[in-house]
């Protein structure tokens, strides 16, 4: 039972997938979100753009990675007032510099908890106004939204992280089909399958999936607080609109869990188990594929790493927000092992940078991640370099920054395939211990390897699962079969509180007329022996 | 997006699945359920065979369909005591019998529900007797066990409905996979993911996911009933071997939740949506195929239906279990129709038996369903005969007569797609106008194709995903990382009961301290308020 047995079907398998004749091509509007998302999201639409289908994505004026032009997609560009529009690059940098200094200064005070929240719910609702504004934006233009009509479009596409599409599709009756890992409320899982908390670890808490009594607590305070932060903070804005666009019977929730078909960019090499449902396919680590080789420049000087190989360091796309105090704590770890770095650096170059380090503005990640002299990867813990170092068995050393990261790194943490140094705390001392055992103890790779080849033994590659499902949901005008509308039950019916309150209610009664006779039968009893002994 | 797309892409990946080499091959040990359910299991290990891997089956000496010897297995053949051991063919048959007389005479009175319960568990009791003996016979067998043992197995292949092979493969700590639709407490996904009753139907109640108030409150006491039948009627069987061979420290459901992968023969066109596991695969309805060409004799029969076309009824592996009184209430609804009619009969031929029908003790149920003259199948809910069904497109007449077929026939009739009789108020006239609304209301047939492109339309046909999954745990040794082990926790923790009743304690003494220094400002104001006064 090899490996390679499987790698063999999976090539197969994706090969009759491609040369399958594509009969009927299908239009495809698509709503993703700006940044790390768009990577993902541009991926799956190139493939389906390659199947013969018609894509259309809709961005704003100022959006950061998604270009007006594209060969595989037309694009439809909305302009948002500018008080509300978001440059998103430099907010998100903005962001991460503020982060970093409210947690250096606050420390573990209530003060600092206190500001963190406030800084990140002010930040998520200026989000969420702009995603919102673009459904307004939308629906104000009535030429626009009748050329839309006209186009016929057959599915909508949505990242629902950002979820202007979903209004938008429910107004145009189109299928929906989610490429999808947050929703408003967090992880995606916990409105579209029961997720118990008590081995679910919430959205926001990096804890794994065994936890003690004062985790199991913390983690239901948590889902307490993202669900209040939800009502409070993020869904007026689309609830608003809800109303004004569809009337006061229509519930922004039930639209967003109405999606037919939810690809979601999980895979339980890396997510813990957890519940799901039979409309959730899983596209985790889709992007991935086989590395290219490098160009002559990098090749050299990856070969002149000789034995001890290289490590590649890299914080993705807030890659600028690195304060400089802690980069020159990174460049002189470096500085002291003999292995080459290469790191992709924006913004003001360490000056006690090792002569082992290279540092670039970009770089081929992929390629270099899948290249036989790679020791280990040192990244922020976003999902798509973390699927990539999956792929390739590479074991890592994560600085989570914001969002999630922090609980993704937690995940590779419960695998044994990565270390992690919070960011604040980063020492010159501290950092280069933690490479140090990563590179040392073999464990970390062994790990990171059975993690790849479960990863890569799959009965079809993920990204043909989503062209797939997405082909599906077109095919048959949804996916009705595979979802449940349980959601719209009342709350307290789809938790049977009315049945046990009920049955709670007949159980009494029974015991009140049960208690009621036998004491009727006790008086009767001890009345006729009074009687007859007098 | 047509069918044809799909099928295209299905056949190339089957093919290309087919072709894939078999570098290692495996051993794996079977332990099957007779009847209609070893129809299912010996497809799956005949596919195992075909890739290469040696199979050993586990069976009673009086093995009902499981024969001794094929060219496709080795077996081993356990003898059991006499008193212990069942005659299947005969036992199902008469408990057929009696639950047919006890709910006509009983009808829908206290004791008709007393005497239908005994009946059903007694036998229910009898048959896990039976199983649980088997596991004695072979513990108690040491040779055996050590030439099991030295055979050096790779996988458990177990059909839990009867578990005998859960105890097996734990002794021989061998990776394990159900071929699963029930459990001993019923449906197999109550254990798997949280199931919630105010829309999953539980086992034994026949409803569908859209439930009044009454009908919620039904399914609940369905559950409640389930959960003490299989506390109190059927564990104990195991629970007592499991203390005896492996310490009171193991609990037999434990080693029920612990398999590593739940292969469910379920597909979503038949069962209605319900959470669901990253361990679960579906592969309801593997068994069915393409017809073949009938025998010139029935080709011929069947063309001299003309423009009409024909009907099939077969009762399945309780075929001989139908009355005659009910048989030729049936006889005299098929004399009526201008249809052909090919019944699989076996027993005493009813007196009034119209010209249009053929009695036949056995048929080519699969390629009779894809002939394109048949008009409707009259079956008693089987799952193998509702997914053969299915694939064909052909509606459906119900006679439901025990167990699951009720439930079964719900979902077929929530579809639109079946109408059901009860066997024990069947009447000529009502079957027939069954027959004719069904014949003539072309919704049924439309409905039934529908459901026949969603189930034909899969990325991986479901035989190759079985197949696929079994290779799967034997490669990887397990699929720990798709299995939660949260059914190890104590119910109370799961449930987050001591986390809700730790967080109102918390609460409770916030609310009394505040109180209480509200209380004690408002009394020193009051009191200075006093003295001022004074």
């Amino acid at each position: 039972m090899e490996r390679g047995r499987s790698l063999t079907l999976l090539l197969l398998l994706t090969l009759s997938f491609l040369l399958s004749p594509d009969v009927n091509a299908g239009k495809i509007l698509v709503f993703p979100i700006d940044g790390s998302h768009w990577v993902n999201m541009n991926l799956l639409i190139r493939s389906l753009h390659a199947r013969g289908h018609e894509i259309t994505v809709v961005r704003t004026s100022t959006s950061w990675y998604i270009k007006e032009e594209a060969s595989h997609y037309r694009s439809i560009t909305v302009t948002l007032p500018e008080a509300i529009s978001i440059e998103d690059q430099d907010f998100f940098v903005t962001l991460l510099v503020n982060m970093l200094t409210i947690q250096r200064e606050g420390g573990g005070s209530i003060m600092g908890f206190v500001n963190f929240y406030t800084e990140m719910l002010s930040c998520l609702s200026r989000i969420h106004q702009q995603a919102s504004q673009l459904v307004v934006e939308m629906f104000e233009n009535k030429a626009l939204m009748q050329s839309i009509r006209d186009a016929h479009f057959d599915l909508a596409l949505v990242d629902p992280g950002l979820p202007a599409g979903v209004l938008i599709a429910h107004e145009l009756k189109l299928p929906m089909v989610f490429n999808v890992r947050w929703i408003t409320s967090g992880e995606s899982h916990f409105v579209v399958a029961p997720s118990p908390t008590s081995y679910v670890p919430t959205s926001g808490y990096a804890a794994s999936n065994k936890m003690s009594f004062m985790q199991r607590v913390k983690n239901m305070l948590y889902y307490i607080f993202n669900t209040c932060i939800d009502k409070l903070v993020v869904c007026p804005h689309y609830d608003r609109l809800v109303e004004r666009y569809f009337g006061s019977d229509v519930n922004f929730y039930h639209l967003l869990q109405g999606a037919d078909f939810w690809l979601m960019r999980v895979d339980f090499v890396f997510e813990f188990p957890r519940p799901t449902m039979p409309n959730v396919g899983y596209i985790g680590g889709f992007q991935c594929e086989p590395s290219k080789p490098l160009s002559s420049e990098l090749e050299e000087f990856v070969q002149s790493s000789g034995e001890h190989g290289f490590i590649l360091m890299s914080l993705g796309t807030l890659v600028k927000g690195l304060p400089v105090e802690i980069s020159s704590e990174i460049a002189a770890a470096f500085a002291q092992i003999p292995h080459k770095v290469i790191w992709r650096h924006v913004g003001e170059r360490p000056n006690n940078l090792g002569n082992n380090t290279l540092l670039v503005k970009w770089m081929p990640q992929n390629d270099l991640l899948g290249h036989p002299k790679v020791r280990a990867f040192v990244g922020h813990g976003g999902t798509n370099g973390i699927y990539e170092s999956i792929y390739h068995g590479v074991p890592m050393i994560g600085i989570p920054l914001l969002f999630d990261q922090f609980e993704n790194m937690v995940r590779m943490e419960a695998r044994g395939a990565a270390k992690v140094v919070e960011a604040i705390q980063l020492t010159r001392e501290n950092f280069l211990q933690t490479i140090q055992e990563v590179l040392h103890n073999p464990s970390y790779r062994s790990n990171m390897e059975r993690l790849s080849s479960l990863h890569r033994d799959k009965p079809v590659h993920p990204l043909d699962t989503a062209v797939y499902w997405v082909e599906f949901v077109m095919r048959h005008k949804g996916a009705a079969h595979l979802r449940t509308e349980s959601y719209k039950m009342p709350w307290y019916a789809y938790h049977s509180l009315d049945v046990i309150c009920f049955l709670k209610a007949v159980l009494f009664v029974l015991l009140a007329i049960t208690v009621g006779c036998l004491r009727f039968l006790c008086l009767r009893l001890c009345g006729r022996r009074k009687s007859k002994q007098e």
